[in-house]
């Protein structure tokens, strides 16, 4: 066999495999209590809509909607957006995915050596994305650490953060704001959760608070369904235009049959119906959850309480180790995902994601109560 | 307005914007004759299996038609792909279109300065991949001005190449592939067209003639429909290792609906069936432009005579420069693309390629005649 090793771009060290990937590659999730992973609950896909909607592209558009597209996404999906975010058709790209917003954000303004400021912990796949640039993640805390490199942009997740499940308040945006003005750098504000909230109150998007400045990720996978890896982009037209050259040599156009999908799906008001229910599924999740957590935690464990996405967060007590706990969770038929992995230091094995999202809603106590026995008995023998 | 020009990567400046895809942004090419572009023929698409293709899928496979998927691909479309090219399924990774394909090996394998060895002229969205990566295009010919550069792979399209249309004869891939076993270098093998052979005989494909250095490219855009946006990448293991993990980031998986609709038409025997029918529309459209190009040009015109693909190339007298002809035949309303913009130099401004999978069959004639009195007119003005 070939040595492939001298191959490779120097970038290539720099990449990081996604620990909850590797976690799906082994484990078949629907066969134990999974809380890893950021997966939408399956019946919140309009399954049932699929036939119609498709029947109806097809008859309104016939082969454009498998043809090549434009590189923008087509025109329908985009007033679509610009509408309902009100902004010009000219800010919105459509994205194979908020991945790949992520990717191609970082692809136009990173350089090995350049740095990201970053709350931490942060999603993992922006680390990953971020990483693979080479960038040097630094938490906002420690923004003197930057040393000499160029901070580029800060990027956040300011609605039900995933993995931590908080919400910025507007005071904490508008300090964000002034500090990225202040720096004289950009914002990547992923916002793919924004549509559920369960409960509180809306908070002022950060793109509206700094439009100037603010590359605003939105995507299809929570509000339609992730198997169509559809997002946008929005943001100031020099920016969008260099994204669009350069999103013309990563795939050339997004999956065009289901951008016709989504936009029958958003143009005819059913996304907007489907999202009362999905919302309202998720409520109940998010209760029983918390409702579970304070039922069957041992002393010591404290938990965020999400007014909305999918996720909350566990801080449990230092002794416990949860990367090191993870086989024996698994064993038992209970998966979550180790907190330190969120961390750009890896540090804070003491917490874990949970996702309510995705588990069979019967399979939730089970699940809490085999979490709550694993925890436990570490917590014994410590 | 803020200044973003500081924000951008030091790729940026490399980034090359597409003219073919300039014109499609400016023009209706349904309103004019085209030979521009890279379009398969609509009535190539299987539009009116679509509706049952996806009740079927939707039947088989429920919500995890519209789940996130592996980001390797869905195994079934894997298992078909690594059966009908007679590989293991672990060498198939499924690509978000085949120019992610070409994309994800520039990612892991080219830092700035490398460079990849091309025949001249180089399909379009392969010069705009390495270009932002910063590569050095060495044509093959001129070998020696590669200089110090980290020589990373060969790129090229063996069958039907997009631009010339020309194929490789078997002694021609032998030696490719003796040369880079001797500069010890990786091959790209992009094959979009491989299945789209009208005449002559199949010839070996470079990755059967060197599996250990070679990534080959597949595409479902021309024996399925470029709207689904899917394609397959074939190599081996530690390389496709790597492109595993840079996917993770660049888009998590492939549309997932997609490949499934992509196995059932696969799988089904459908595609091959579709497949005996494209061939015999491409065929017949290929011998008319044939025809015709012989009927219409003027002397000293010569053109290649492809046994597949969806192009031909045009060499023009020295006096006639395609770039500058452009606006004029437009106008008239007749398109081509200029095959100095295939040239990593930008040279042979007397050459053209056209495409006649796309144009709708009736217009063939008048947008030849079109094309020729454009060249007489400059011919005689010159």
């Amino acid at each position: 066999m070939l040595n492939y090793d001298k191959f490779f771009s120097a970038d290539v060290p720099s990449f990081l495999r996604s620990p909850v990937r590797e976690i799906f590659r082994k484990v078949d999730l629907n066969a134990i209590c999974s809380f890893a992973g950021g997966y939408p609950s399956a019946d919140s896909f309009p399954l049932a809509d699929i036939p119609a909607l498709t029947a109806r592209v097809l008859e309104k558009y016939g082969s454009k909607a498998l043809q090549y597209g434009a590189t923008q996404g087509v025109p329908e999906l985009r007033e679509l957006i610009a509408r309902r975010e009100g902004v010009p058709v000219g800010q919105v790209q459509i994205s194979t995915s908020s991945q790949q917003g992520i990717d191609v954000c970082s692809r136009i303004l990173l350089d090995p050596g350049d740095a990201v400021l970053v709350h931490n912990p942060v999603y993992l796949g922006a680390l990953q994305s971020f990483r693979a640039y080479r960038a040097r993640l630094v938490p906002m805390e420690e923004l003197s650490s930057a040393g000499d490199a160029k901070i580029k942009f800060i990027y956040t997740i300011p609605d039900f953060n995933n993995p931590s499940g908080e919400t910025m308040s507007l005071e904490e945006r508008e300090a964000l704001v002034a500090l990225a003005r202040r720096l004289d750098v950009l914002i990547v504000e992923d916002s793919p959760y924004r549509e559920l909230r369960y409960s509180g109150e809306q908070v002022a998007s950060i793109r509206s608070l700094a439009p100037e400045r603010t590359l605003q990720l939105g995507s299809f996978s929570k509000i339609f369904a992730p198997g169509f890896r559809l997002g946008w982009i929005i943001g100031p037209e020099p920016l969008l235009e260099q994204i669009y050259v350069c999103k013309q040599s990563l795939d050339l156009c997004p999956p065009v049959l289901d951008q016709y999908l989504a936009a029958e799906f958003l143009g005819s008001g059913m996304l907007d119906e489907n999202l009362v229910k999905t919302r309202e599924k998720y409520r109940e999740r998010r209760d029983l959850m918390l409702s579970l957590l304070e039922r069957y935690m041992p002393e010591g464990v404290s938990w965020t309480r999400p007014e909305g996405g999918l996720f909350l967060w566990l801080i449990l007590p230092e002794s416990i180790d949860t990367v090191a706990l993870y086989d024996d969770a698994l064993s038992r038929g209970v998966a979550y995902v180790a907190g330190s992995f969120f961390y750009t230091d890896g540090s804070h094995r003491n917490t874990m994601r949970l996702n309510y999202s995705f588990i069979a809603l019967q399979k939730m106590e089970p699940g809490m109560k085999l979490l709550a026995d694993v925890l436990i008995k570490a917590l014994n023998n410590s």
